[in-house]
């Protein structure tokens, strides 16, 4: 127990949304004796953040549904004073005070404590671009956010919007503006849509984009904004030269956390800009605590410290500092950054590392890709969940996942994300028992399916590639050293194949093994990499060097080195 | 390596569906020199039982949907010899061969073997009751139990039907028949619907088939069958010695191993009738291997051995047995019954140990109830999952789960199954980080917030009952020890609570604490358990005696304790 902790008997903490609302109501439930002063420099505590992009697009209608509780439950519950509209200005840290404003009338007035928790969340990034403050330039932070585009859409008939930034937030807004009837184009200054996803699981999401009429532009940010001709809407200009009209635009290019008061109060940073703190939650002051967006956390997968401004994370870590506040040992054992977004009925998730960061960060790894109906392909409706496993080559070990589908992709990114919690590996994932009936999995279901294809590699019996891998095999195919096999039959084998592949469909693979080339490795692929494993077994069975192309054909498409002649 | 294994030159696979057809098409990808020969008395390999109901449903409308594989695939990409209509009617154990029966010719024909699976599958229970052999009793295991239903439907106009049996099958088979307009009677000799749920689960089932107009006997078994008036349908009669009339009825009372074959050849059988194997599914005789419904197969939660009827295990288990034939040390590491099923929107999962069977075993366990959300609630469409917990009470070992409603049931499931599988605990349940955005889940998942509830019990911070114990807490009641206090607002209160039961809410509880009678234990309540929760810690922080009940009125209305006053 932490000699603070027992002296704890005014608690204030800084910022009434997610972690700073969850430490205040768990530690009511810890001590009945504790003063608890919360502070709020917005209008509302406790509002559902997440549900802003519905907001503005009208699938919520109702703006009270957004406030998840107010100051008079706080109250009447927990027994928790409710300070909203007030911000706290300074830190006295020798002093053990903070400087509250109250915002509508500017009156200041300090207040003591015996542990202080910061929760002020994230700030959206609005750099100061020629043109920001026009008019019509909005970001999606806050409810009156929300509502300042909702009535700037209905005040000026919005017909095109300019929305800068593809990540989650950005994604949700172009599906609601679309959803309002509004023409969008999406701006997008790295090479690819939702950067938490490798670019070829990306493929999918731009897919459902250009589906949906939306006009992706990646490589390109905004560098300014100008009046439309006549006063009329605006002109996005971009780095790279270009102009959008639009009578809008949303910056959504991510969120920066609020370090301001930690700072000049001379807590540690740490080197990503958030506050630091230990796993009690604890800053470099041992009173005062930090929560939520504000703060870096340890992603346990990488052993890296980031930003993971996520809802979850910021509850857990909450309950945690009010833990330790009211004397407990009490850890956070840091993120795994499971996330989900989704977008007209697509979904999107992913948890664990992305194959970028195994990349930078060195570490060892291995991908697949399989392609794998959501429910039993007999059943009506069932769809394909494209995903990729990423699992340590020595041991098997899950590092991530990514999936994208329209059904039951959160689910499957939810067990391999438990499975992970619990240092799982592709051997668990191949054995896992999972819920089977028609209209919910299969037998074997996509996860069985993907951790076979890794334990099977991981025990020598299915070498394989991926697409990435094509420049090497082709220059291979060139010096005559190897083949690239396709197993399709011919029918699918004339709606696109890659140059030079041979044809050999595995139904009568057995019959023909004599007429492939002896002595050179065969590079095998089918449409979504099953045949192609079979075929690998049988010509690795017949002595031949044999390696199967993960994912197949539309592994391919998605990573873009071929792409379909329909 | 088992020294019969290498010598596995001819091995012969009995049986063509699940476990048989996964075996011989493993056993391929690892050996090309085998002669594989898969013997099926039905007219088709690899068929998916799992649809049949919703064939006779009209749901799946295309019989050929329902043949995974036929016998010229398992040519073409496996070289296994498949011989469908045929039956295996005698093993020679010594001689090593078995005698083959065609069945539409009747010819016999011996097949040497060095490895030999058994895979026969389970057989629909059919006893002989009087009148069982009336036109228009059926069962459900093959696709010509399936086409006769239809035909016969169709043929006679069916507009009443009787269904015995409750469990997965019978409910898919109520759900189908309802689907085509038939009126449903069904019949259970046990005391409550679904036997995989504790009873207070079923309550759902029972609730959605009532909303459907189904009738529901419980506790009453079929005794006998017998025409209706004028030739006309019949009447089924029960024990309980009522009779109701129907066109037709469905018998789906379960399946029994087929060990007909294993017996006759002197292979040792299990307590519970299937053929006994080791943990690399072989047989008594150790060229003799055996998969799927037919064997018995160990609950490695529970330790028992038991019979597993589900399409995931008997998979496993054929490619378990592959590779021990091919000669690799590969072990099954048994089942945990994790099973799913859907009935008019309603999705029923489970996965481990239930409270019957833990009861049973004499297995120390503690269980919680939840009520939540399986998405935000400010975003339309949420609704509300029942979900119920079983734990270690030392540890917190998660035991099983049971859940029922309409979205993400399953999700639920497969990801306790997975911690299950790597031992995780409620501790871990309380910290899994799973998806978040408002279509999919919560901040706090439903997951999250039974591992809270489980977790705060086993920290000390959390004392709970179930309704259970209402008697024993009346009689406290009554004795002047305990009183019962409902903490919801008046207006619910106003809909139903507990005889005897005070009212303080929450919102002013903490201000009208000292009207509680002191020196008694309050047995707290509300909605769904998470206001009596913080009831329950502030009575606990002011020195009070006090427990909630665990799940609140809603699990109250579930267990049958007191029922709703509106």
């Amino acid at each position: 127990m932490h000699p603070a902790a027992l002296a704890a008997r005014r608690v204030v903490v800084i910022g009434g949304v997610a972690g700073g609302a969850s430490c205040a109501a768990r530690l009511r439930r810890l001590t009945e004796t504790a003063e608890i002063t919360l502070f709020e420099r917005g209008a509302n505590v406790s509002f559902a953040n997440c549900g802003l992009p519905y907001y503005v697009g009208g699938v919520i209608t109702d703006e009270s549904k957004l406030l998840v509780a107010n100051a008079a439950k706080f109250k009447s519950w927990f027994n928790v004073d409710v300070r909203e509209r007030t911000e706290v200005v300074a830190i006295d840290r020798q002093a053990r005070t903070i400087t509250a404003r109250e915002l509508p009338t500017g009156r200041e007035y300090s207040a003591p404590f015996d542990a202080l928790v910061l929760a002020p969340g994230a700030q959206a990034i609005r750099p100061p671009l020629p043109g920001i403050d026009l008019p019509g330039i909005f970001q999606m932070k806050t409810i009156p956010d929300s509502n300042a585009v909702r009535s700037f859409i209905e005040a000026n008939g919005v017909r095109r919007a300019v929305v800068v930034g593809a990540g989650f937030i950005g994604l949700e807004m172009v599906e609601n503006l679309v959803h309002r009837g509004v023409e969008v184009t999406l701006l997008e200054a790295g090479s690819q849509v939702m950067p938490p996803l490798d670019p070829e699981m990306a493929q999918a999401v731009s897919a459902v984009l250009a589906s949906k009429g939306v006009k992706v532009v990646l490589g390109d940010g905004v560098a300014g904004f100008e009046q439309g001709p006549g006063g009329k809407g605006m002109m996005v200009r971009t780095s790279g030269g270009k102009t959008y009209d639009a009578d809008m635009a949303m910056l959504v290019i991510g969120v920066r956390p609020d370090t301001a008061l930690a700072k000049t109060a001379g807590l540690e940073l740490g080197a990503r800009g958030g506050i630091r703190v230990d796993e009690h939650m604890r800053t470099s002051d041992p009173v005062i605590y930090a929560v939520g967006d504000a703060v870096e956390s340890k992603d346990w997968v990488t052993g890296e410290w980031g930003l993971c401004p996520l809802a979850g994370p910021a509850n857990r870590q909450g309950r945690i500092a009010a833990d330790n506040i009211a004397g407990r040992d009490s850890k956070f054992r840091g993120t795994q950054g499971t996330a989900v977004v989704g977008l007209f009925g697509l979904t999107i998730a992913s948890t664990g590392a992305n194959e970028k960061t195994l990349k930078r960060l060195g570490r060892p790894y291995v991908k697949v890709y399989t392609h794998a109906n959501n429910h039993a392909g007999y059943y009506p409706g069932a769809s394909t969940i494209d995903f990729k496993l990423l699992f340590d080559p020595k041991d098997g070990l899950i590092l991530g996942c990514q999936a994208t589908g329209t059904e039951g992709v959160d689910k499957r990114v939810d067990v391999v994300a438990a499975l992970m919690q619990l240092r799982g590996s592709v051997f668990d994932l191949e054995e896992a028992e999972l819920c089977y009936a028609p209209q919910y999995g299969s037998a074997k279901d996509v996860l069985n399916l993907a951790g076979m294809v890794a334990a099977n590699h991981l025990r020598g019996d299915h070498p394989i590639v991926s697409w990435d891998d094509l420049p090497r095999v082709k220059e291979e195919v060139a010096a005559g050293t190897a083949v690239l096999v396709d197993v399709r039959e011919p029918s699918e084998v004339a709606r696109g194949t890659v140059e030079g592949a041979l044809n050999y469909p595995l139904s009568s693979l057995r019959a023909r093994l004599h007429e492939l080339p002896k002595g050179k490795r065969c590079y095998v692929f089918c449409q979504v990499g099953l045949r192609g494993y079979n075929a690998t077994r049988q010509l690795l069975l017949a002595g031949r060097d044999a390696v199967n192309i993960s994912g197949g054909w539309r592994s391919a498409l998605q990573a873009g080195v071929v792409s379909s002649t329909l």
